[in-house]
């Protein structure tokens, strides 16, 4: 057969004949999975002893179990849930390090069938080729992968940063004119300027809004709410208490409840959920997401578990799957394709068991999970993975002989420092005053510093290099480094040894991009990027274990923070104090600060 | 001002900055409407104490009573509940026999804002120049009137019946690509076909479909609903009971449930609304429509009354008021610019009292009815409507000298009457023998019988004209006619005395179109429909007048059906026999039926 894609599955309009043929008995269906009991995302029941009759990829009928008498291949699904595949309504492919292509892995082993991808950082780095790279490449995916186009790159402006990635109104309206999968505009991240009136980012949301797309938002603080919503923006994933919440969906923004691994701060779902709980809410305008993920996060915290946590805070297993499912489809209005077992659909199901633990998936009719392992028609398709263009691998342009630690102060000084804090997205500004002394081996062990250093890799800016000073990073010896950095993508390297980060650079720019852990001088551990600097070309369970290395070294470092909150440090719009390749930037006065001053 | 119509608002792409300004509190609304307690569609609460602030006919904030402090007009809500307005995603407005521009204004009273109306009426008697006429009508409307268009024109076939319209693939694509207010395609009614596989209804489906535009229904009978819905349908208004209501959920299919006057079987939502509230299925995919209203019922049974019916039946007031706004909205994939309170949405609002009954409209941010009176502006507004191009004034071509009577039998046969019936939809095939008699008369006054005729009156087929009997009708004596004769809009014609169905012909002629009694060569009532033979040009109010004086004389004249009722008597789509200008038509059998045959 063909590759597995979206595409395998034909449009309906030139379908409905033959399914109304099977839907009426007067053809075989391809495929009957029988003695199931139905997930119903319409009317959130469980609908006992059905079968599903699947043809040309789409589902035919839900039929009581036994109905087909005539000839079809058959799966006995043994009593198990049938379910509509989930549909994430917003995630960040790049936040797992792997190409489109490679995540669809991991999302039909998690039951997830659709997403809805914002990919804003590769936008940042290479503009709209690497958005629309990334498009070809989820255009090849065994996966229906459509696209909220990114809105905010870069995140702020050229004073504060360097970025690759310069995405006006004019491009944003381009690419939804030539992408038919771009169906919605991006997270608006910048929603402060968006409820102070700012030109460029109400250009960008009219860009949308005039060819009928939905805006998706990103916003904090109760206060903004009103002026957001007036704004346009009619969802968003960011909702992290009950309250805001409750405001949200009152102004009629879609709440997307984000879950997370619950030790991080992504697992806002248990406090936002509390508006439909507690506050007696509809659930119908509420779905559930991921939003970011490391690759080796993919597989055990999936939309199914987020699914499963909404169970755990008090909705119906019912609810909480149409929440996975139905709701995400009707936000964007495709719930004629996706999202539940009504006639027409494209036939991505799942069955499994009754804490809703996917055991096997179909994507357009095709069996591509079962028991929890990738079949061989999978397997395949995963091999013949879309090769992204020349141009993405060759992302990071570094000049030589640059300088990766600040000068020793002679004189007594005020430091701003950047203080590292759990969990790891706000960055606390802290004053240290620093006595002379002979090296800042003597500094680092009086105040619990490190060096963290920017540097702009993108060849606009050559040599443009930022010191800072990290608190509390807890990083002893060597240096960990990174080419996603937050928007802009820069290089961002933090150490004790300026040797040792000199070490990660180099193999940062030898592979075009990476995450890594040096010290005395050898690389410990390092996951390659070369693509943008930000995706591995390695399928998702390679980079998982590479994930998994990585993180024990970074752990054995001493590492405070985990390497997705390091990778934040440069991300000039959220307090405190960040580092970009210009210097420390001063949040919200979006300043930037000198890093020494008159003691 | 310029005329108020929907585009007195501007698009929200052009006004999110401003609106962004008023929701901050840096510019003044130019309304409040405050003191209210707001019904929320989105989580079906009840919010106390709220205004709601409105800027260039949108919704800027709903923010609690007494934020505002600047400078605006205000209106005290007085307590009253504030809602969003009426959303009807399906009604046809030629069976209220008025223009888009005069149905406004019972819309409006109704606190009804948008409409979704299927054109097929004028469809089947001007083809593409009635629909387009009609969507010139709707934007000079002062109410939001979109098109889901007509899908099945004619209803039948040439064969069958000659109509003035046939829309193909191809018109309807050319429809779907000219206007942007052709959001959907109208009710496929011809579900057997469908159900069947055929190829000029799939074409049709796939007209829409390809374009991305939804595909409404019109289903009866349980065993087609799976084959229907695997034809890409997704909602109907047809469901009739709890089961098929049940089915059509689970099968994908919205439910838009039907009120109307409680003595006809448009009256479905008691039964249908029990999958609900007896089976437990989610509500969220059920919405309320009034489908067809006589002038006169408009305004006591409008989409309000709907929404208290649903009440009545188990719904909770949120819930209810929810399925008859937000619901249609979210069908229709508009759910940001109507439908809820939310921020950015049009202004279109009502006041009510706490058993749902609506007092005031603001349509756009105006106020257009004030305790329950319409205002000076929608009066002004009502006074321009649209004119219909002349040809829509000259549809109906009549032959002179025409047969209006079969020939009296000279020897014994059995007739197959039709047999109307209580509520008048379906008719019975009646075979009566009838001994020879010197006149019809005799056979009227034995059996219970009238004649019903059907002429052409397109100009096609110059000259068809049908003879039937009718069976249990009730007309005593005189003659009743109707250029509205489903769905065709050939002229029908029931009497005792040939020469008052002339008188009767005439009528109607001579005006272009109409509904009449006629009683010993006098017109006793007339209501007169020139524009395509089925619409009158007067207001509302004017029309509701007439056809009341109308119901009377039909009443006085014995009639056991309504007009209505009547109307349908061509309809060769509901069982059991029907008649055409091409003759007798049994259903579902399709065919042709002599009227006489050997006894």
């Amino acid at each position: 057969m063909a590759a597995l894609t979206r595409f395998s599955v034909a449009p309906l309009a030139g379908m409905t004949r033959r399914l109304a043929d099977v839907a009426s008995g007067r053809a075989d269906p391809d495929l009957v999975i029988t003695g199931a009991r139905a997930l119903s995302t319409y009317t959130e029941r469980f609908l006992p002893e059905r079968e599903i009759w699947i043809a040309g990829g789409r589902i035919a009928a839900l039929k009581p179990a036994g109905a087909h008498k005539g000839g079809a291949r058959r799966y006995d699904a043994q009593g198990a849930i049938l379910a509509p595949g989930l549909v994430d309504p917003h995630i960040h492919i790049e936040s797992s390090m792997v190409t489109a292509c490679a995540y669809a892995e991991a999302a039909l082993l998690n039951g997830t069938t659709t997403i809805f991808c914002d990919s804003h950082e590769i936008g940042n780095v290479m503009d709209v080729a690497g958005v629309e790279a990334m498009l070809e490449d989820a255009r090849q995916a065994p996966l229906s992968i459509f696209l909220t186009v990114p809105s905010t790159v870069p995140a702020t402006s050229a004073e504060l940063e360097t970025a690759g990635g310069d995405l006006t109104a004019d491009k944003i309206a381009a690419i939804f004119d030539k992408w038919p999968e771009a169906v919605a505009l991006g997270e608006k991240m910048d929603f402060v300027p968006v409820a102070l009136g700012d030109e460029r980012s109400h250009a960008i949301i009219a860009a949308a809004l005039s060819r009928g797309r939905p805006v998706c938002g990103h916003v904090y603080g109760r206060e903004f709410v009103a002026a957001y919503a007036a704004s346009g923006v009619t969802d968003t994933h960011e909702a992290i208490d009950r309250d805001i919440a409750d405001d949200l969906l009152e102004a009629g923004v879609w709440i997307f409840l984000r879950g997370g691994p619950p030790t991080t701060p992504w697992h806002s779902l248990p406090q936002a959920i509390r508006a439909v709980t507690e506050l007696g809410a509809s659930h119908k305008r509420v779905a559930v997401c991921t939003d970011d993920r490391d690759a080796d996060d993919l597989l055990m915290f999936g939309l199914d578990w987020v699914t499963r946590e909404a169970v755990k805070a008090g909705m119906s297993p019912e609810q909480a799957w149409s929440m996975g499912s139905l709701h995400g489809a009707t936000r964007y209005g495709m719930e004629g394709e996706i999202g539940g077992l009504g006639g027409g659909r494209r036939a991505d199901l799942v069955l499994m068991n009754d804490d809703l633990d996917p055991t096997h998936t179909w994507y357009g009719g095709e069996l591509v999970v079962e028991n929890g392992r990738i079949t061989p028609l999978l397997d395949e398709a995963l091999s013949t993975r879309y090769t992204y263009p020349k141009a993405a691998y060759a992302t990071v342009k570094l000049p030589k002989a640059l300088k990766l630690a600040p000068e020793l102060p002679t004189e007594r000084v005020t430091v701003s420092a950047i203080r590292t804090e759990l969990p790891g997205i706000t960055l606390a500004h802290e004053k240290i005053v620093l006595d002379p002394a002979n090296d800042w081996q003597t500094h680092f062990d009086r105040h619990g510093l490190c060096f963290v250093t920017v540097v702009e890799r993108h060849g606009k800016s050559p040599g443009n290099v930022a010191h800072g000073l990290l608190s509390n990073f807890g990083l002893k010896r060597g240096a960990v480094a990174s080419s996603v950095g937050h928007d802009s993508h820069n290089i961002i390297v933090a150490g004790t040894s300026e040797a040792d980060m000199q070490v990660a650079l180099d193999a940062i720019e030898a592979h075009q991009g990476g995450v890594c852990v040096v010290a005395d001088g050898v690389v410990k551990a390092l996951v390659a990027l070369p693509i943008a600097g930000l995706l591995s070309d390695k399928r998702v369970t390679a980079v998982a274990e590479e994930v998994q290395a990585l993180k024990r070294e970074w752990e054995a470092a001493g590492c405070t923070i985990a390497y997705m909150g390091f990778n934040l440090i440069p991300l000039s719009v959220i307090p405190e104090i960040r580092i970009t390749d210009k210097g420390l930037v001063l949040v919200p006065e979006m300043a930037l600060q000198p890093l020494f001053s008159p003691a």
